[in-house]
């Protein structure tokens, strides 16, 4: 009879279908489930393995049936276009596409570090790099009808997924057309993730992937995609997702006022040594590394590392690709959506008993992270990008 | 005799012929002519008037005869193009843009005053607001033969212009391909500034606008466009209008580690009141103005201003024309291309002697300034976009 009341109990629980996840992984929420990597193991490998990339669930992961999956196309002339997971994979081209994703909310503790903000108490992993294949939107658009006559009116193109909270309200997002429809915005309604089919975590079907856009505008387990006048009247896009001045607080913020994040800022943080480690002074030097990324396909194309909190600066070593340092071609500008992992090694300095380490990335147009976080802090915690630092203590080999 | 003399020395002085300018520009160099207008007339207008337009020459103006002028449009197959100014008038519709040009070394001074650099020693008004009319660079190089052929091929477009030095060399620049092709990326060969022809010190007759790029691939008196696979092989291109990080010295800089400078990061400035300035206390209230702007076409979205410091914000008032305070639509994304002009009316702080005014901007890819100067320095002075710092004593009557 417990027996039972634990099925029943877990049968009502809208959270029972969620998947195993990886025991090394650092939960932020377990309902919905929200979780990252351990730092050192993201830069490990330059393309994320499924299994420990941040997890960013709004609401339980839905279940979804391959056979019977079905996606809306709205509001074109036309009546619109229903695909199944099979008339996306045989109706338009594969294209594979390397991105990183961010969570608006990466580095969010070192904000409520500042001040407190309402989120997820992010550490500097809410983000990670795969490669992706499916679809491009574009040509699903096209497909659709759309052409220079939607072009007159289209703003926006809405995302739907099939997550939804108790009262049957599902998760939406928007991007801008152009970026949808542009040949060089390389957005996918991906189907495979580092060359398998979705993790249910990642929206398994059909997740779409908006290279240098904000992880909220990558809406997973889609159900329907939206031409439109308007962004999404979602609360994700409309009331939350927005950045506003360290000086507004609850009382005062008006959502209408700012933006719905896309593009996200310049951003590096350092991933190896963590914060409070200890370095023995017999090593005689010390490695630092880290990753860098920048949004709207700019890409990163160096990061400075201090060992003097930065007082001096040293150019990291960076690459774009597991096989070791040999320089990858620059992808075309515009168009870098992966992130850049880096590397310093430098000697040990002969004195120190600390080090605070801090590092910076700078990206193509020579947009720079701001130097502390104070100024940039905000009441929901987003857009964390200051100056990466972390303190090490330098330790005798007898201690 | 001696009036003979003159006369001879007058004509072999390169810079004979450049034109007549306005007495209020404060002047950096006279041959080539480089000056800035005052900073209180530059907030004064949305669109600046082209004779307090900041001036940027390298070399000698070339004076050009518009009947005989042409440009050759070179490096496609079918033998390139020859327009006259006629052609790029009646065989191109005429496209209007109204975008900021800014100098890569813009704001150098306070660069110099962290570590000297090399370069004109440029104050906060290096930047200004045009609105442009010409034919498309895309639509020329179309009717050139520009097509899918050479997008296999083609990475850059460089540019030429007429003004040459001692030895004959021309100033040079080149940009993206996909810039120059895209059709979002609205490149002009203009031919108007302000609704008049161009003046000789902008590039009568004919100049490249680039908008959202830095002021150095705005190639005036433009000669000849060349699609390549190559960046132009300029000084300018290759081994100037570059960043480094602020370790890097005359000594160990390598140019080819560092990208050419095109989109440049978002920026802001303090216009009034003027570093130094007195403020009665009497006035009980302070006026601070000032401008914003973001390379690349990502619009200028708040802009913070701090009375203190640094430690408390107030958010400005923005503008996007000269008609007062009204709202004007947002620009498609990507495409806002002219900066916006900023305002805040603020009560005095009743014990304070003296403000330290600072201003910082945010753009709609949430980039922002960073701090401080110091951690952005690099060689040549240019990218200074730190936070703008003026401080105001604040004065009683009597005094
Ligand atoms: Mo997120
Ligand atoms: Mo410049």
């Amino acid at each position: 009879e417990d027996q039972k009341k634990q099925q029943s109990a877990a049968s009502s629980d809208p959270y029972s279908s969620d998947p195993e996840r990886h025991p090394v992984l650092r939960v932020n929420s377990l309902k919905p489930f929200n979780a990252e990597p351990p730092p050192e193991l993201l830069s490990d490998s330059y393309v994320t393995p499924s299994a420990i990339f941040f997890k960013r669930n709004h609401l339980p992961v839905p279940r979804v049936d391959p056979a019977s999956y079905e996606l809306q196309v709205d509001g074109l002339p036309g009546g619109g276009l229903k695909l199944s997971l099979e008339d996306l994979k045989n109706r338009f081209p594969k294209y594979t596409v390397t991105a990183t994703l961010q969570c608006a909310g990466n580095r969010r503790s070192e904000m409520n570090a500042v001040k407190q903000v309402k989120g997820l108490n992010w550490g500097i992993s809410a983000i990670s790099n795969a490669t992706w294949a499916g679809a491009r939107l574009r040509d699903v658009l096209l497909a659709a009808g759309y052409g220079p006559d939607a072009a007159r009116w289209a703003r926006h193109v809405q995302f739907e997924g099939l997550d939804k909270d108790v009262t049957g309200t599902t998760y939406g997002a928007s991007i801008p057309v152009n970026k949808a429809t542009n040949e060089e915005g390389d957005v996918l309604l991906a189907y495979e993730m580092n060359g398998e089919p979705l993790p249910p975590d990642h929206g398994f079907p059909v997740r779409v992937v908006v290279p240098g856009t904000v992880g909220a505008r990558n809406v997973k387990w889609l159900s329907k995609i939206t031409v439109s006048a308007e962004e999404s009247s979602s609360h994700w896009q409309q009331n939350d997702y927005k950045g506003f001045s360290p000086t507004t607080d609850w009382d005062t913020v008006d959502f209408k006022s700012a933006p719905a994040i896309q593009e996200l800022p310049v951003q590096s943080a350092i991933t190896v040594p963590a914060d409070g480690a200890a370095v023995p002074r017999g090593s005689e030097e010390v490695t630092v590394k880290g990753y860098a990324w920048s949004g709207g396909g700019r890409e990163v194309v160096r990061v400075d590392v201090s060992l003097d909190g930065g007082k001096t600066w040293q150019v990291a070593e960076l690459r774009s690709s597991d096989g070791g340092q040999n320089a990858e071609p620059s992808p075309p500008p515009g168009r870098a959506w992966a992130w850049k992992l880096w590397e310093l090694t430098a000697p040990l300095p002969s004195e120190a008993r600390q080090l605070e380490i801090v590092c910076k990335a700078v990206d193509n147009s020579y947009n720079m992270q701001p130097d502390t976080v104070a100024p940039i802090w905000n009441l929901r915690g987003v857009l964390s990008n200051a100056w990466h630092r972390v303190k090490v203590n330098i330790v005798d080999s007898n201690e």
